[in-house]
């Protein structure tokens, strides 16, 4: 019976994608909570898995937050958000990739996917490494472009040349042409950086589970394009790997951000898994010392979530820490229960009876809070007898 | 910290209807319990509210079943299911008038309601009269009558004349010619015998609150012939109580099961809420005593839960023998949350995610185990530590 009046209760949920930002599901949960427990002391650690709302979720644990004026995909200029941390050691910068390179920028979602290139990105690591940043957390995802990471290496000093010996654009289209590849000019403080690579896709850059197959078409990629654009990317990996003498084209991940992953493997960049990065950057295990309950949750909880999503990253880290968890999710996969039930102590959904996806996400906030409630006083009772 | 590996666990809902039986919803739930506790003393105590599955559930705590060739609402014989249970206090009856007078009879509802009486009901007290029965419990509701109960009187000797002197059918259209009432011939037996009358109904005979009014129209009853349908009744019941010295058309309930109420209270029947009457024939209390949690439910939870239908009887009961409980409907209605809070360690509503009405009852017994399965969960791992 531990603390029935005032006990310690983390809340570390993810986002509901299309509904509330983690902090406002966070929010919500803790409002349920403390019409149980008025004394209760509430943890809150808004999660994020390394992609959308990743950049928000660490600066509200500190940190600064900054904007700087990069090239987005289609070449115009736009301000891109990033973070500062200090952490033991040295300043961590932390970027998201759709920041610069983003799914929802209209303005370069208007030119063809085969013009669009991550230049952006490499140009934001290089004033970084101008005002003496040497870590990087870089979270992938919900990125525009499909260029193998071209652009950013090109930002970072690698050349792309066509048989005149011209430097070529970075993009599809401009690769089509490349003939050579110098890495002589490569920034070289590279080699003194350590860059994380948020990121939890798998594919290798090319061939049929690669970029352009799998992430291309929702990019704009038409499907007669494919081949011809995975030869471009395939025939500059192995001119790249060549002039480098790196291979990365083959590690999983390198198909992450329609190449990227490529293109930061190679760079000396490793992936890490997004929620782990995340919850290290927020300081969760410290806040599950001592904690008596902890609660997470996300959009929709189903078999992937054991592989390695943010609820399952924080239930393994209450589990070290010996605190009970329980999962509240907008929906729970029932066929999923056997697999979560091993994990949470008990796990819910939000709606109170019949309702439509659009009910749900219009009443989130209010549903969570009366689940929240709910569960809260079953373990309340449970813990007076 | 409550026996965690052996917990003793009463199930007590109602039905969900149009879905499940309470027996079912009970094993639904105990099924999903025992995945958490195997060793758990399970105590299975459906519950009804005196209305339809009454029968069923007070049998299935002993008791025998028998049937009884009777008239059905239209005259035609039909077979009715009864019960006798041994009780300290002698052999006790239960009856459902919905078993005579149902509303789903198709044969009887092919009779205009106005041709349609209760006499069934009067003709099986009467046989049970001649075996020796003097203990009824009557659960109203689900009636196809609208006759005032003067088929039932009339079963039980009270002649209905016309001005001839004739006796007429006791239904809405023989009533009409009602001209003198003979209670000299009342069954004297009624005078030695209890009566329960189990419904929740509230309504007096006649008026505008009354059965014609508010209940006669879902029996057939057409708009323009309600107003002179009750003035019939009123008469009726005008003469009827001058015969007898008694008066009951103005008492709550007397509107019950189409003026049923008003019948079985002239002859000494007194209302009882449905779900204590239950509670009490399937020994609710001792199944509640030393066992260390409760559940109970309902199709749909709301603020009526609270005005004594069955899962609030049953978490009285808990209330007093100290046993908390919880509440698993189909659907709980967000708004009534804070009342039932009151109520109710938590409750909680079967869908697993955006779903419809069809898919909840579809699905009612699996989401049964797996919601029960949860929150047996969390008061599991409560207990734990």
């Amino acid at each position: 019976m531990a603390h029935p009046h005032s006990p310690v209760i983390v809340i570390a949920p993810d986002s509901f994608k299309g509904s509330l930002d983690a902090r406002a599901v966070s929010a919500a949960i803790a409002r349920g909570l403390l019409r149980v427990w008025p004394a209760a002391e509430v943890r809150s650690c808004p999660m994020a898995d390394g992609g959308e709302g990743t950049l928000d979720v660490v600066m509200s644990r500190g940190g600064d937050r900054h904007v700087m004026n990069v090239s987005g995909a289609a070449g115009r200029a736009r301000d891109a958000a990033y973070g500062i941390m200090g952490t033991p050691e040295g300043s961590t910068a932390v970027i998201e990739a759709a920041e610069i390179v983003g799914i929802t920028d209209r303005d370069a979602m208007d030119a063809p996917v085969g013009e669009r290139a991550t230049q952006g990105i490499g140009e934001l690591i290089v004033a970084l490494f101008d005002l003496g940043v040497r870590r990087f957390m870089i979270g992938l995802g919900g990125s525009s472009t499909n260029d193998g990471g071209a652009g950013m290496l090109a930002a970072l000093g690698l050349r792309l040349l066509d048989s005149a010996g011209a430097a070529l654009a970075p993009t599809p289209a401009g690769l089509g042409s490349l003939a050579r590849v110098d890495a002589a000019r490569l920034d070289p403080r590279l080699a003194e950086s350590s860059i994380t690579i948020m990121s939890d896709v798998n594919n290798p850059l090319c061939g049929e589970q690669g970029a352009t197959a799998i992430f291309g078409p929702q990019k704009g990629v038409a499907a007669a394009d494919v081949r011809t654009i995975d030869s471009v990317l395939e025939r500059y990996a192995m001119l790249v790997e060549r002039a480098t003498g790196r291979s990365a084209a083959d590690k999983p991940g390198a198909g992450a951000a329609g190449g990227l992953g490529f293109a930061l493997q190679l760079v000396g960049g490793a992936f890490r898994s997004g929620a782990e990065v995340v919850a290290d950057l927020i300081g969760l295990d410290a806040a599950l010392a001592g904690a008596h309950w902890a609660f997470t949750g996300e959009g929709r909880s189903d078999a992937q979530t054991l592989l390695r999503k943010a609820p399952y990253v924080v239930a393994e880290r209450a589990r070290r820490a010996g605190v009970p968890i329980t999962l509240l999710s907008g929906a729970v996969d029932g066929a999923a229960l056997p697999e979560l039930s091993r994990v949470f102590a008990g796990s819910f959904a939000l709606p109170s009876g019949p309702a439509t996806l659009a009910q749900c996400i219009a009443d989130a906030g209010a549903l969570l809070t009366q689940r929240a409630e709910q569960i809260a006083r079953v373990i309340a009772t449970s813990w007076s007898r």
